[in-house]
């Protein structure tokens, strides 16, 4: 399932997204993301050592809601499962590109801690709510 | 373990909340929602009919994340349970009082289709975000 033009297009504005994921025992964890898409894909930057990351390493379940940052009435949830994970130079650049989308400036290379993971997440069940 | 001040007070301003629940396969189920809170619990007002309600009837396992409108970098993220939902006149008067905050009118009639029921979430892990 491709992930709807309208859902990406939220993504690839500068809206937050809720991001949840599934401890060991099935318990949500949610963070607030920078959230990108590409013409299949939601896309999440973290890093490989964050619990989030290793959660969706477990359960590659994952629901990501994105919210138009001038209407929260305005949302999409995305459910869907970890399709990728890029690590690498690639993965490097997209946090600086997000960080340009979000702040206008490159990402800091002192804020990196382990490796910038690149996470492509591929859609299940998709729905706007509010449009 | 009693609700954070801190959070009880994003809670009661005129912030939304992201609430994740567990399908009955452990899929976690987002929706952007008002939040308020009392001194030991987060408040969601919903209706009975509702997946959100029936899943946590099945599972009282919830996630709710509570977003400062004015800085998404703020957010609180609670991982609780349902302590109580409570029925009747005393949810009928709290979707007024919600509706009141955040839209400065009281809730249509109309829009309830089948009775609204508060839930109170009792935190198990709370904590605050880019504070």
């Amino acid at each position: 399932m491709p992930l709807e033009a309208d859902i990406a297009a939220m993504a690839k504005d500068k809206n937050f997204a809720a991001m949840t994921v599934l401890l060991s025992d099935g318990t949500p964890m949610t963070h607030v993301m920078w959230v990108h898409a590409d013409d299949e894909h939601l896309l999440i930057n973290t890093e490989v050592d964050r619990a989030k990351f290793k959660a969706l390493q477990r359960d590659p379940r994952v629901t990501v809601t994105v919210i138009d940052r001038n209407n929260p009435y305005h949302y999409a949830e995305v459910r869907g499962r970890v399709a990728d994970s890029v690590t690498g130079p690639e993965a490097r650049a997209d946090i600086d590109m997000l960080s340009q989308k979000y702040n206008g400036n490159d990402y800091p290379e002192s804020a990196i801690g382990t490796e910038r993971v690149i996470v492509k997440i591929a859609p299940d069940r998709q729905r706007i709510f509010g449009a």
